[in-house]
């Protein structure tokens, strides 16, 4: 006896829910109880029911797919916000019937560029979250060109038209310049990046901005650029505090928290006291800084709402509509501990 | 006019190379130097092929893609191997024409098994990684009944029969045991996860194992069971310190580095020293290990091989074979900084 083929119909029976809505859950176009979803995947199973994803997608021309790569942290450093940022785009996706495709990232540009093609042309994804954006960034060009959807986590140049979130960094200096202002500093010098990268100059903006609009002059040797390592931040903080002391800076700003690091320890190898004795402020808030001593104030970007953010508007777009808004900037939010306050 | 249906073989001549190395290279199922590659996907870009990914995948039965989903970490806290451990599995599963699906980990059971359920039905992976490996993990013989193709990184229980690659804990607790008796300690503790964390026993039975055959007693009083947290090393260290001096530890192992870090700072708030009166060791080397002060001695598990190891491992499988060896343990590496020596 040849057994007759399970059909859609007989998962539903089973489910004791509709035909419909049992495509829907498959298809990942609706939302139901997880009781419900359950049982429909426990009939499915019982039934050895096979909705086939790939003959579906034939058929659709959708895969259901989003492309996410992004480059690897160095080994001695970490990234602090790589997990989170990935599972609030697990979620966000997988409530929009979608699973993320990860891929490496190459370093040389034809390379990369490869690896995003190969997703396009085999058909592998329906678009794709860019993060790590640079000035002129090749993916924006090649993938504008091609019209082929992505969101970005980051801005790029001004005239490059995509869509995307970021936070605001400049704004993020400037509360953290606020802050230290408040706390009585006036010689606040900062450990940046080179002129080269984009977040760091966006980053930089505000720490210009808050410092002109208080009537401060900046000199140009309080502007210290190099890579963001903890040595960098050390040597770089090691010269400041060499100078004499009415040339010293009393506060240092960071772009991230690695340098602020390096700092605190160029600081206690002087036998000068974080806090009471000079400020120092990070940026990315990694779960680290609460532990150092003393804990590090540090700007905390809004890391789970921008991985559900570019979900959504990839989404939009995939559903052939314009995400609104198009671009956004969110506040980070100064988180002020001990490394910053108490200053004499 | 119609304009002809571009073919493989047009890729072929325009990027002078044989169809067959199209074929290949487009399945990822050779390697061919860069250069070529590249050629090939700019010659399938230009010409407009679309050798696409799912009408393969029907043809094949193979979709190429293994999936992978890990518990989120707290936002208090880091994980600190997974950038390497995502990198690595990218690049070898690369090599291999694979990629990773990625999925969120729901925390029950029934959601998490329903996640994996789909993925199987939908043919959407050939394959799965797990980590994060409890005892009788529901993952496992849900997959061993279906006959679904999957490796570990983690063990279960002995009777559990399945591939994984794992680090040797309870070799690296005595590692960090051996190294705190040849300092001259005797009196050693532990911060370590409840008796259901089979990661947890696994590593504390080389310290049970290193001491025995040291000939040191152990006091229950010394194992302090609890959460991973910075708050729970803190406060059992504090406990400990609390006692009188005679019967106070002199080194504490824990089993992970945000209770090494806990217990750091419990010592320095009772104004003891860590490394000089009081040794500290950790586990996992994350990468701000190195930067607490005292740098923190702990131990690094060769998480790039580990990544690298189980998708290779996957692959093999999946070509029907047998890996060898089908499971086995790789050692840590214990690094020795500051947090641990100079006791007096």
């Amino acid at each position: 006896m040849i057994s007759k083929p399970v059909t859609i119909k007989d998962v539903a029976d089973k489910a004791c829910v509709s035909y419909q809505t049992v495509s829907k859950v498959i298809n990942g176009k609706v939302q139901v109880s997880k009781e419900t979803e359950s049982r429909i995947w426990q009939a499915i199973e019982e039934l050895g029911y096979r909705p086939s994803h790939t003959a579906r997608s034939l058929r659709s021309k959708r895969t259901h797919t989003i492309g996410y790569s992004w480059p690897p942290t160095p080994q001695d450093q970490e990234n602090p916000i790589l997990d989170q940022f990935l599972q609030s785009m697990f979620l966000a996706a997988e409530r929009g019937g979608y699973y993320l495709l990860a891929f490496p990232h190459h370093s040389e540009y034809g390379n990369l560029l490869d690896a995003y093609s190969e997703l396009i042309v085999t058909g592998r994804v329906d678009g794709f979250i860019l993060s790590s954006i640079d000035y002129d960034d090749p993916r924006i060009n090649f993938l504008l060109e091609r019209k082929f959807p992505f969101v970005a986590f980051g801005r790029s140049n001004p005239d490059l038209k995509f869509p995307y979130i970021d936070v605001d960094g400049g704004e993020g200096l400037a509360m953290a310049i606020h802050h230290l202002l408040e706390q009585g500093h006036q010689r606040i010098a900062t450990l940046a990046w080179p002129e080269t990268s984009r977040v760091g100059n966006n980053r930089l903006e505000g720490y210009f901005r808050a410092l002109a609009s208080a009537g401060i002059s900046i000199s140009n040797e309080w502007i210290a650029r190099g890579e963001g390592s903890f040595s960098f931040g050390y040597s770089a903080t090691c010269h400041w505090l060499d100078l004499p002391a009415g040339d010293r800076p009393t506060a240092i700003v960071a772009l991230c928290d690695i340098m602020a690091i390096g700092a605190m320890q160029a600081a206690r190898d002087r036998g000068i006291r974080v806090g009471t004795d000079l400020a120092i402020t990070g940026f990315d808030n990694g779960p680290m800084a609460k532990y150092f001593t003393p804990p590090l104030t540090s700007l905390h970007q809004p890391v789970w709402e921008i991985g559900d953010r570019v979900i959504n508007m990839l989404l939009t777009i995939l559903e052939g509509k314009d995400p609104d808004p198009y671009c956004e900037l969110l506040l980070p939010q100064l988180i002020i501990r001990e490394s910053s306050i108490g200053w004499k």
